[in-house]
């Protein structure tokens, strides 16, 4: 089964890489966004898409409804029981009239639940190879989870770079042509 | 002359919120990526791109031979005397054999320097008016200058991520629909 699975023929993946980004992920944030001027914490590319204060709560939510229960749906059901949908919104219920330093906070707690959880685990090669049922998707392996958690928490890194840079559009005059973050060339 | 600068319609730029960015770079990335598994902070996009190694250098050079040089012509020489050239490789040269903590041990005195630089300027509005002469783009204005440095701090932190999530092009299997740092859509 192990040969099937699609993620195996390139094997990048490594657990103990994959938890040194999960682990820092908060702290980063911590350090980057916590008493930063609102003006940042508050911007967005436009309608309908996500300030640094709404990458934080989606964060917090996947942590708790996301990563660590698909694991355990994986290693209890196979394929047999696909995941629960997940709520790419929930962030705008869950996190309403709460502080950035507060979500801050609690990403720090629901991160390290999640690893402890992780760790809890103690999961095999032969167990990273383990397949699930994701809704949309179809099969997935727990490799394949877990690897998608990592990049899951560097995309939003980046977009948040990105959003806060993008405020500077029109600020940096002609050195747009040289920024990639605002002209978007080679993305 | 304020009038007939491009950046002054729209004044987004404010020194203060900038200033919160540039000193927190040096730390973020600190937190990010000391001990961080050589894997991550070796990989890039393919020959001729940047490992987020490669960026440290980047930023410490920049600190030094770019945007408080610039900041000091534009105050000394107005539009009379052009920046110098900068060296967009010199990381190479100037980092090779260092150890990364090394590099964000030196990054953090530099961004200080270059942060006790800008505050000793006590800039007006008035001054971030002044204008310079890029060597290839001609005009520009101390406000553009400071926006760009700004930008380019985020749009390095971005690369990072990106040069990171994208590793796992392959490992994700198949939510690497769902996932812009890796399928580049939108971006």
């Amino acid at each position: 089964m192990a040969d099937a699975e699609p993620g195996h023929a390139r094997p990048t993946f490594d657990l103990r890489e994959a938890r040194a980004i999960l682990a820092r992920t908060p702290v980063v944030l911590d350090t980057w966004l916590r008493d930063l001027p609102d003006a940042w914490l508050a911007a967005t590319e436009g309608p309908g898409t996500w300030s640094p204060y709404d990458v934080v709560g989606h964060l917090i939510h996947g942590d708790r409804a996301d990563w660590i229960p698909r694991a355990r749906r994986i290693l209890e059901h196979g394929e047999a029981l696909p995941f629960d949908p997940f709520d790419r919104d929930a962030q705008f219920r869950e996190s309403a009239g709460r502080s950035l330093p507060d979500l801050l906070d609690e990403f720090a707690r629901t991160r390290r639940q999640a690893l402890d959880d992780l760790d809890a685990m103690a999961l095999s090669e032969a167990d990273l190879d383990r397949r699930g049922t994701h809704p949309a998707l179809g099969a997935v392996t727990l490799r394949e989870l877990l690897a998608t958690w990592t990049a899951h928490d560097l995309d939003h890194v980046m977009q948040i770079a990105r959003v806060m840079g993008r405020r500077y559009a029109d600020d940096v005059g002609p050195w747009r042509a040289y920024l990639r973050i605002i002209n978007g060339i080679g993305s």
